[in-house]
């Protein structure tokens, strides 16, 4: 996610000094090479150093902590004033956390996850859930993710972009799940899964999972299901995206039943041979196990 | 759901012979007595022996098999050549099972459950999903279910109507579980729930339940959740829709992991006291217990 | 079952009458070479002609709906005071059902599920779980039983026999997965099994899938874990009798979250290609997927 | 339970120099007047300097962190060669990590979580599922907690004292569920609890739950169900149990349904008004609302 991103606010951004880092070096000199003059840093610390508008994109929490607070991490040379955005999808409380620690030395930092996937990293159609201290800090981040994405919404005070993200994608999830077992059990049941498709589509059992992204092969083109379940969003990011929520929940007690059972049907999903590399819809050919058998 | 149905087909029929049996013989009396030009009857057969054609809605599987097959039932004086739509949301095998009966005595049955409630009902605005042996019997009965609804769709062979319909209220009894989690989350971590619900919304965790029934009050106006839950879609009936869901995978060896915990959620939710009369999205309320010592 | 339970009751009734009925005529024919001096039936009804006491072991409440009230069935013989004893575990509905019109025509009829599998029913060594209407129809049942098992357990009314049956089952079902989850959990944590599994059982953990028959290969020998799943009792059998007590659950507005999402998980196992004729503690093996990658 | 634990080891360890320290100073004044020849202390790092044996017992990780790690916490005045032993229930992952921090100082630290509850630490028979780098300081701290508890069991390396206690909590948690809808399903259907209890103790669905500790009024005398659920182990602790499974599930990509389902079912019940302070075995109460109306 994190180079297209980069190459769209490189794009935008013109001629200024742009620095990058990647955990991999030889991604971040393939950027070099491919864009020009752009500097790499190989510490976070060094970043921090020279500039005063950074934006990161990680895979977890425990990235997060260690680009940010860890040894030689942005914290130790932060500049005051600068403006921090973190696009990661983490856990609510770290971002809080994260926030309040350099807010501390000045800066300001906003989590500002996104949704659109790879395709939307690459037209710079993004969506960002952004969380600031003040409308002020929003807006001056909003001129920035504008380069690299289409809305950029304001969700509340550091932390609520990802409580927005993650409540969104805990629905998304449920619901990948719903469509499949609604959709498994239509076909056996004699349905055409167009037809059905298009009957669920009119009516309350509509969601974006049934609309468009629907996980019975032949329904739509153009979607991981119709090409055996590769590319997309992989079942184990859902299964990470939903651990977040299930996480969150039992800080706050709230009760999540659905979504800790289907983290879990993801869980398994990921691990039986065959699905790791699958995108999530695939939980679809997972329930439809030996169909021939039964239809 | 049936009177106002009768109502909507009575009007279009114009002063054609019409008959009508209730359960409760008063609201039969009373139909006939707003109405006019009426005849009331006291058992299914005599209903037979009048017309020949024949709509039904019944609440559930054992009074379907009472009301056709029983005593004094539809088929102990079926005309042959009667035209019977059925528009009780049943289980799909009984629905076959029934259809084929009728067949033998030389009738048409069709199962035609809807989607629209009883303010559809009134308006004549319902959804009807429609399983019928041939296209002709499917476009004859068009013709009298577009007095009562807007949208008359074919799903293919007998049985299949049901299908359709308790796969798609299937999705919508686990997403409006998932909605309810998700709000429920999201405003303890601190969001403001229109907010949450604007971001869901153009995201991918978008769905009739976030969008058009929100369950958390005060997101929509003029929904149930707004209104303390009263109105509605009652949450015993959608036990009763997730019920026939889970049957139905059993007996096609589908696996339904989250609808059958949605059902038991449903269950549970339909017999804790104060919500027995509550509308589906009260979900919501109860995940919330003890909301104000967590938040 | 029926076999070794047949076989055991002619060895101790000796010379006396003794009809077969096998859904395989074969099988009844193997049964009257091996034995001797027994009539073998085509048709149930030939069966209530000749006999006054009568067991059934049948696979699923159809087979007994069949058997007993379908065309030749027991009902269209019996003999007023005939005993019949039905040993088939089915939804205890039916057996009641059934129970009862048999009493109408003066006969006596009891639910006699057993628990103790093919090896119990070789030894003698069942459990029979009893209902019956009154204690001495149970009392001349148990004349019959006590050939066939060692402990008969008198249970209260026509279908408490089942009832009994099936709320032990679904706990066994329910804490195999349970134990599953645990062993499986502990074992890619770090620990020894047969040291996890020592600890549980001298604790609160401990149960009848811990310590007699735990999944977990290794613990214990002369259990079907100790040789890949084979022998013992099928995932379908377990999917089919926790299907029976969510049956029985929704009946009686009983939730039963944990057993309705056990039994989508052996329904899930069992359309696993490799599961379909394995025991059902193989649950172990499939949460395991994978379990070298992530150990 | 550190009090009772507290007093049983100074009854044993006679007049030796005797350090106790809790967060609420009044209690550990309470200690002193009640049993004499006690020093009270007000920080961790405190009893580090003066103790050269330690035994901890607190609620939660975070807890452990602060105590051990925090400001003027044990760490920060350790004596090299000194001998901690933590009996919080935690989660193995933090226990691993303390252990090995306090090992790098020259120090000996075992994780020993408890069974046997408030009851069980008063008695002195408590069993500790012990974590230690090596037998001997197994044996060395077997000589402490043999005054506090009757079993002390060897599970393996550091964090494997917590992998034990929490796989079998998690099968206790579930199983607690399972006998409470089984005896609530068979309840509802007519047979007698005590019956029930009886068969289901004497056949495959035997499990600690049902058999010591029956969920149900009436069958057992003594139990927390037998006097409306008070006393006991608390749900919100089960709650907690039962989240530490599932994080550490997920920490190693174990699927735990059950356990998560079972978690989400507990932390439902514990935000239930009137259900906070109750056993964990009120779960059967809260199946069984409004059960007058359906039985």
């Amino acid at each position: 996610m994190g180079y297209p991103m980069a190459s769209n606010l490189f794009k935008k951004l013109g001629p200024s000094k742009f620095w990058v880092l990647d955990h991999s070096e030889p991604v971040a000199l393939k950027f070099k090479q491919e864009h020009g003059n752009v500097h790499v840093a190989t510490k976070a610390s060094k970043i921090a150093e020279e500039c005063s508008v950074i934006v990161t994109m990680l895979p977890a929490s425990a990235h997060v902590r260690q680009v940010y607070l860890g040894e030689n991490g942005l914290l130790s040379k932060l500049q005051p004033n600068a403006l921090v955005i973190d696009s990661s999808t983490i856990d609510p409380s770290t971002s809080k956390e994260v926030s309040s620690i350099l807010e501390k030395q000045g800066a300001t930092m906003l989590d500002a996850p996104v949704s659109g996937g790879t395709l939307g990293a690459q037209a710079g159609t993004l969506t960002f859930m952004v969380g600031a201290k003040t409308p002020e800090s929003f807006e001056q981040s909003k001129l920035i993710l504008e380069h690299m994405g289409k809305n950029i919404v304001y969700c509340g005070l550091p932390g609520t972009g990802q409580v927005a993200k993650i409540c969104n994608n805990m629905i998304l999830g449920i619901s990948m799940v719903a469509a499949s077992e609604a959709m498994n059990l239509g076909v056996r049941m004699g349905m055409d899964p167009k037809l059905l498709a298009s009957v669920i589509n009119t009516s309350s059992g509509r969601c974006w999972s049934t609309e468009l992204y629907n996980p019975c092969p032949g329904v739509l083109p153009n979607v991981p299901s119709s090409r055996d379940y590769t590319g997309g969003f992989g079942v184990s990011l859902m299964a990470k995206d939903m651990g977040l929520a299930v996480n969150a929940a039992n800080e706050t007690k709230s009760t999540t039943i659905l979504a800790s059972v289907t983290h879990q049907i993801y869980n398994q999903v990921m691990t039986t041979p065959g699905y790791e590399k699958k995108d999530f819809s695939s939980v679809f050919k997972w329930l439809n196990n030996n169909a021939e058998k039964y239809q």
